[in-house]
């Protein structure tokens, strides 16, 4: 109790949390400084907030710090705060600590810090969204190729209908486009810019909020300054966003995992991706769609971990989404594009073993409502009479453990004994009737399987995927002409 | 083990599963399990898959049904398997079994039902958005009239700087306008129809989708038939949504509780909202202010509880996001509408201590940023010279206990002694320029306090409060005409 | 903005939150509050606080409470606060107001309210123990009868080996006696008594904490009176407990799920527990598993958002923890004493389909191990020699779709091509050595399936089983004790 | 489509998960893995399954393998599956393969595989348990010597009575301990030995489980074999266990914030923790305490994802709860012994500001009701007259802005005006009844503030204190015993 507490920093509070964060910010924060520092600077030259002398003096003091200050070998001695600190302390050293504090008129470090946040989540945002679009791509390349793929259909784990391949893949795209949509539209409020609301109300000098936007690469300015800095639902939407895209594309793996198994056999993965005992040749562990579970679960709670800290905090205190909480929600990226790369690889390599799909129909008689169905329009049965003797139909050839194609003399028995009279389904067409791709036709509606509804849905995600492609280019066309806007500006003033 | 286990149902499911389920059915269900009904029979009458007889007996019948049947007076036996049994149950009484499983072609119980969900979860979510809708207009209201009167602006849990109530209401409406944009945007995805899904492919008879949506109030059909029953991010996006709306307030709730403490006492909570102890009649507890936070924390758990409840579940699998779980989403309109409600009522009600506000501002000298940048502009000194002059004369003032307005003579004495001049700032401009008036009104950048600043700012509001308006009015509307439509056309098939 | 906010209480705070508490009271505390009121005044008499006059006249007014007040037609008006005021209310009307007061000397609501919302968790809290032993035992009663059945064990969704269902089933009740002693721990801290806390240290009357804990039930007085009103580590160490069941649970019934897959069929699930449909005869959905399912999930969002509740909020603060937070916890006994009573119901019942194992263990070459195994104990092979002759015949038996102990020949070929001397292993001792009755026989570690380890296990089972319910009866032992206590003791002071 | 998916690994995987995962193994897992090589080397040569020159032999290998082995240069490249996979073509090229393979005699890397991770997680458990414990030793000592120390106790946010600071730190570290409690039965399921579960059904070879868990460090065997490999609740009840006691902790750093926010002041950071602003002297953030908010809302987060990862995963599979996800848990080490070495810190350095504890204090009339219950006693009033006294003397000093103790005629004048006689209180006594010391010494029952009984409880807490340490001791001295007797037993194997 008798240590010395009265000055900063305390040792174990540099040690927990100073150093920490000041490497998190090297390691993530740097460039995004550099370019409000020059942005600012240009700024408040335009405005003639700064004179010309001052601004060209900055200008060059910057561009000095970052051609000499080796970040590699800095290590945290506490004897700046953070490297915010840090990079004033050089100015300090080159222009005098007068010219050095002109840098930072109208402006704070709590404006400066959720700026510095957005630029860096907009472009890992903008790199997930490209992972993803390229497993919505691979999904609907696939069903394409796939679309006349007949697959086993389940609903409550059994096996209930045949589809197409292609069917199922343009079911699970559909949800994978809506959440890229989810998450293109919680992009959009990362992309607002909170330069200007200094600590928080603004400034008293001339400011010009628009042109620190657009010199950034943010779409506007985010308009009330207090919730500039204190407003965290550009991260908390995000992230909600995110755990839904990997908490969808979960159940999507636990199909894949459902259908690779032994018993099931309806997803072939190829030798690539499997694991194989040398004792157990006929083993086949699909490893990697367990890893893309635990990996897609973890995303979400890494998701759920940043969305979380958020709870119970005060609107208008900020260190809950500041550097530490950044940074940890950066571990997303890391897990989630592994997920997306992954899974791609999967969709891309995985095949229908048809021979398998046919067993588990024939076992499953999962044509036989299409049988009942033919006998109300073509035989003008009740529904009622009609199941009654697909019913009795399919138990019989179940019981001869046949298949429903091989039922027709059953079939026949069946309705005679029922309608007292002889079925006029011959038995060439009872076996297109009961057929897999007879099924798969005749569901022409729209967003049915038949080839013709899937081709014109297949057009329609083609074009939304063309749509959020092109949103995604604009992300980075913006950013990069804010880039060379901003360069040329600060070239200016270095030669004023 | 002797047990008799060979006929549907088990007694125990009966009693954990099937009589809850069935309850809740009764509880929220019938309403549009009935439009269904009779939206599909319109549908197969206009689409002549059923013919006119057929139709007509079954309007009567559904008609009968619906007068007849008292479902206060139903208690679950276990007879039939669910609700959807017992309808068709008592068609069958009415036409005859070969006539009643007419009204079932094309449908299936898996289609049935996310129709069934949807349109009970726009239902709640228009209400529950409207709720949202009255919470921002009345802090919008409340801005107007408090646009000028003066806070104390925290960060990081200390005063700050500044501002008014009005600016401080509008950075809390942003966020929570954009979280009415998220709470929409999900919407939209509870407005696709998945009838003519049938149970997963669609069917082979020629049924209408759009026709089925439009009399349901749907904006349209869900396209791919397989994603009809078996995606589930309409559920996900929805109560992700909501999660933020409720995470978000909580963060202002946090606000209202500490300056509602004691020892702050920025706002008053006016008696109507403080219970009071009789012996000590000094200590008013703002006890709604807590019961909010807890509503907020148990609605957001609720939402999560929905959300999670989908992870690790297959795609292609179903009753995770069926009945039961449906209708556990349902306490989140419970304590979510209640926290809607009450918060809107202490907004209104709740008003600032100025006394307190001023008493703060003084001790903390939060205007003294403005006493510098003041000096830099008229008096020409650096950064670094405003600043120790200021610091100085804080640190003066509030040696003596004094206000940072009662400090002209220790201002004035700094700067003579630091600038070896007299300072040309007389003491009304200094009395000016250090308070807290002053202070906001020359923070006139688009998002500031000041009075031209957040008056520009709460017409954008507005604007935006109207637009979300109407498209809640279209909501009701939609439901409206559809209901119309539906009421028509079915009473058309009565009297075919 | 005219409204009258001068008297409590707002009629929007009376509706959304004072009238829910009210009847939440009435619904869940009633009992607790009366048996508080009974074991203080037993305790302020026989410490002497009270003296006898007093103390008969407020035991017969409590009385007379009870006798005459209808709880079911109460309607909460808003003229008393809550169900405490309005029992005050009653008191004052029948003893006057100074008489009254006396009932709450040294006590608060404060400390009264964590003891009524303890007893009634400790209440739920041993039913919920008691359904889960219930099912503990229903796992260990059908682990003996399936001691010897076998089954196909799995590794990453594959088979894997055999063992027994007794064996798999211990494995379940080992976690599930796990789960049970988690609760059992939670349980102690629902344990100790905060009365005599007041309403936060304590009072200068000379109470007996001791005595109060004793008539109430608990095991001891909660010792820091501040932690006995702000602490509330009892709510979230016990619903943590609860999670963790309905966690582990939900992974055996994922394991049921897929047992009970059409292609798998590992698990019989009796036609009392299966939703079958007409047409398709052979659709057996054991949909009680899905429903156990996300009960489970349900149940564990459930204690979550009660755990979660608590995130950041102060420790001495309390509305967080208290009557709505309590009551939205009791959802949780709902959902997961369905679980419970469902899961046991499905143990009992379902059975292992031998056919389907076997076909199963043969076309994966389960036993293979075990060949390899034996060729090096009995023929000396190394490792890698009797690995490689086991995988050439797994290979050729597969490549013929025949069973491991149809490869007789293909084994000795495969032995005398690769040692170049005949294999000394007969026929018989070849079927033996590959059979999965052999391969369990021999695997007789300690927790291994064999006979003799799995009923030394069970027997383990068994007396853990023993205890944990001897630790229940306690429970309600020490109920009833205190009970019939407190009567007594309450009787008495009528008598005076 | 092209691309050739014959061998294993795709390019993908390896980048994506097998990499990863190696780079894992090698900072996590080598140390574990060398430990269980060398135990079960030393089990199969004591049992007698492996013959001297082949053990001797093995343990050559495995010793020249850790001495030569470059475990920092070395780089997956795919050539093996995984870390184990290296470690056996390392003993190949030494020891031949027939040779290599026997010492993968009776085990698998099912059971290896959880017993690295259970032996990592004991390592890393300890340690937090440790630093748990040097926070409540923190705690006691602090409290101790506050034990006088007067303080504001706060209820729903308000000042409500007097207490000692030491009475809240003992609140604290009563739930603290429970905590440990907690953790050191969650440390008991990390203790049991899953070796010689082999696969799944443990070995026809006969193994000795008891002495691979003692070389080990294990307290014994897990039983079941099936659940060595299956149950994952030793993770799942540790990770549940950390998070509450972060979720504990958490809510008295909402107290610490609170209470050295600027209007309260009740606690004093010193210099040492807190950030400074040059302009604004009087603007001390205590920076610390917010970062121990974030980071224990992350660290609780952390655990969240690992446990909810768990969710409707199978019973028998397994990568869910493996290599990955264990080190995912690894951060939660990280934010975890920073909260608790920081909030140690604080504890430490902090302390009471006793002027601002006496002005609210006075303010808020927090000791009126003493003053009440002194009438009760002394004067023989009935409460509710005390109270009336007691109430209009609060009031008539508020109203004149004075402390409780300057209020002695005002007190007096009100019992002569309701009581139609004087008071026998002397202004001394008065003053006394109303001092805050006053109120805390009378408080002297079991788990009250009073010095008396507050020295009782902390010789309580010293107790748990030394019994929890013990435990601690314990885990470090087992292993240590387990370390040593492994390299006697295994030193001996190289001179066989």
């Amino acid at each position: 109790m008798t240590k010395d507490t009265s000055s900063f920093p305390d040792a174990v509070y540099k040690r927990t949390v100073l150093s920490p964060l000041f490497d998190g910010a090297l390691a993530h924060f740097v460039g995004s400084v550099r370019s409000i520092n020059q942005a600012h600077l240009v700024m408040l030259y335009e405005t003639g907030i700064l004179d010309k002398p001052s601004v060209k003096q900055l200008a060059l003091a910057l561009t000095d710090i970052d051609e000499s200050l080796d970040l590699d070998s800095l290590e945290y001695t506490g004897e700046h705060e953070d490297y915010f600190f840090l990079v004033e302390s050089e100015l300090k050293r080159r222009v005098g600590a007068d010219n050095a504090g002109m840098l930072h008129t109208a402006r704070s470090r709590n404006d400066m810090d959720h700026t510095v946040f957005k630029m860096v989540l907009k472009q890992k945002s903008s790199q997930l969204i490209t992972h993803a679009l390229a497993l919505s791509e691979s999904m609907l390349k696939k069903a394409m190729i796939e679309r006349e793929t007949i697959i086993v259909a389940y609903t409550h784990g059994q096996p209930a209908q045949p589809t197409t391949y292609g069917h199922y893949l343009c079911a699970a795209a559909e949800v994978l486009q809506r959440d890229i949509d989810r998450l293109q539209a919680a992009y959009k409020n990362l992309d607002h810019c909170p330069m200007g609301a200094a600590a928080i109300t603004t400034s008293g000098f001339p400011i010009n909020r628009d042109r620190m936007a657009e010199l950034l690469g943010f779409s506007s300015p985010l308009l009330n300054s207090y919730g500039c800095i204190a407003s965290i639902d550009y991260i908390s939407g995000w992230y909600s966003a995110v755990k839904l895209l990997f908490l969808h594309l979960g159940r999507v793996i636990q199909d894949m995992q459902f259908w690779s198994a032994f018993e099931v056999g309806q997803l072939y993965v190829p030798n690539s991706l499997v694991q194989i005992s040398s004792i157990m040749p006929q083993k086949r562990n699909p490893v990697p769609i367990e890893h893309l579970r635990h990996l897609a679960s973890v995303t979400c709670g890494r998701c759920d971990t940043i969305v979380n800290t958020m709870h119970n905090t005060p609107f208008t205190d900020m260190n809950d989404s500041e550097g530490e909480v950044q940074q940890a929600g950066y571990a997303v990226y890391d897990s989630g594009s592994r997920v997306l790369e992954l899974l791609t690889a999967l969709i891309e390599q995985c095949s229908i073993n048809s021979a398998r799909v046919t067993e588990t129909s024939n076992k499953a008689c999962i044509t036989i409502t299409e049988l009942a169905d033919t006998l109300v329009r073509q035989e003008s049965l009740s529904f009622r009479q009609a199941h009654e003797i697909a019913a009795e139909t399919a138990k019989a050839v179940i019981a001869l453990n046949r298949s429903l194609a091989e039922g027709y003399a059953l079939f026949k028995a069946s309705f005679r004994a029922q309608q007292s009279r002889d079925c006029a389904l011959s038995e060439t067409e009872y076996q297109t009737v009961v057929s897999a791709e007879y099924f798969v036709r005749v569901r022409d509606r729209a967003g049915g399987p038949s080839p013709v509804a899937l081709n014109d849905a297949l057009k329609q995600y083609q074009v939304t995927f063309e749509n959020q492609s092109a949103q995604v280019q604009n992300y980075s066309n913006s950013q990069l002409d804010a880039e060379n806007t901003l360069a040329d500006a600060f070239l200016q003033l270095k030669g004023l």
